[in-house]
């Protein structure tokens, strides 16, 4: 048996496709849309994501201004220029990259980004919306882990999801839009005891830590599907996620693929937020 | 065997002591502590519930505002009324009881509790921000089921808690209480399969359902322990929780009661969050 791979490049170029036409449809009506990437960071893979994001929303129509701070960038100073690009009517959608300076928590700048313009879920209250199951933007990665599942065609209510991670921007939101598909959910994280124990036990594994090759055989339950979450570079300048995708192949059912799983799908769903959000901003 | 019964009593008589000292200091700095509870509905246990929080409030020396807007309150007034209590100074903590009026959603209209005043974590920004493990008050019944478990030297750190239910007020608040403490959580509710298959895999079952005797003898493994949030009425005018105390009693290591278990802790926290609140609002 040979795990099916669920990829997630046909899936985002539909969704592109989709903003591509409606963000031609703003910049007809002379609004176009626009997004920003505030960043205060030297990080190489985060400079690399950023420029991933801006070539993507060019190619879209989506206009993207990145906004470089300086890895020294004081918190106040970020927090000021998110409260500005959240009171400038040409900008729609707003995302603040990690990593940030010593002393800057993203969940606390954060919340100075306008809940309108948080096309990547990351302020706190877009959060207890999304719990809550109120409208909100979902961080990009959370809601890519269920679309790449819808697209496939796996169900998830009544299915037991173990999220590996607890992180505010994948773990935590990944599992409230599980918990609102019906899925029984399980949060395991470093802390957990026996890991391979717990994440066997389930019919879907989502790995979203950040540690290369942390998902192996003996954790995944033969016929389970998998979804890796993790983009971990490696030395020859590739890319490699949570699941040693070798040792799995054989026992379980479906796995994404990393590069070309969850990641392009994140990146078309940050486009697709920007344009519904300049959307709902020109219909204000 | 038979299981240690987990009394939140002395728990409660602890905090609440500790509340009518901090009560009295601000009464004597001229700004009693106040708590507003907005009622709209005309249902019984509701209004027990209400009245014994009335109760307990004034036996602490915090003044308690019972706002009675009536069952068929139209959502506009109710919001409108949160807003003017949030802006009313003298004013400290607001809690809007449920259940609403029909149309009514306590998550939508908890959004207009300032988050400083909004001692019952009901408001989206509250759980967002608990979730992201930034300071925020937690919905007072999901603390008091992490309290209980500290209160009585239970560790959570590693251990894998089932918590039964997906409720915006206390499954969804004590899941992140509970990974805040480390420990693995899974959350289930009315669409898992085999939910006993699921709880018995747990070290600690949480339940929060609000079914009498949802939880019987399969639902727990030996000497797990069980805290049981519900709180149903009984035709005869008693109250019992989701548990069937008698029916878990032989197998499980220790039990919360019903009532004297969850119940009288979540009061307490309610009050000790008010004079949290009016503490901090004295020294802003």
């Amino acid at each position: 048996m040979s795990a099916r791979v669920l990829s997630g490049k046909e899936l985002a170029a539909s969704i592109r496709s989709e903003a591509t036409g409606q963000a031609a449809g703003l910049a007809a009506a002379g609004t176009p849309a626009k997004l920003a990437v505030v960043v205060a960071t030297a990080d190489e893979s985060s400079a690399w994501y950023v420029r991933s994001i801006a070539r993507a929303a060019e190619k879209s129509g989506i206009v993207c201004e990145i906004v470089d701070l300086g890895a020294e960038a004081d918190p106040a100073l970020i927090r000021d220029r998110l409260a500005s690009l959240s009171a400038d009517d040409t900008v729609h959608g707003i995302i603040l990259q990690t990593p940030l300076p010593q002393g800057a928590r993203l969940e606390d700048l954060a919340g100075a980004i306008a809940f309108e313009k948080d096309v990547d879920g990351a302020n706190p209250l877009s959060l207890g919306r999304l719990a809550a199951g109120l409208p909100a933007f979902a961080p990009a990665t959370a809601e890519a882990v269920v679309a790449i599942l819808d697209h496939h065609g796996i169900d998830l209510a009544g299915r037991h999801v173990a999220v590996v991670g607890r992180s505010t921007v994948v773990g935590k939101p990944a599992a409230h839009l599980l918990l609102d598909r019906n899925a029984t959910v399980t949060v395991c994280h470093s802390r957990t005891r026996d890991l391979a124990a717990v994440t066997s036990a389930a019919d879907v594994v989502v790995a979203a830590v950040g540690r290369a090759g942390l998902i192996t055989a003996e954790h995944v339950r033969p016929g389970a599907v998998v979804v890796d979450v993790g983009t971990n570079p490696t030395e020859d300048g590739g890319l490699v996620g949570d699941v040693d995708a070798v040792a799995v192949a054989d026992s379980a059912g479906a796995l994404t693929p990393v590069p070309g799983g969850v990641g392009p799908v994140t990146t078309a769903l940050l486009l697709r937020h920007t344009v519904h959000a300049a959307d709902r901003a020109r219909t204000r």
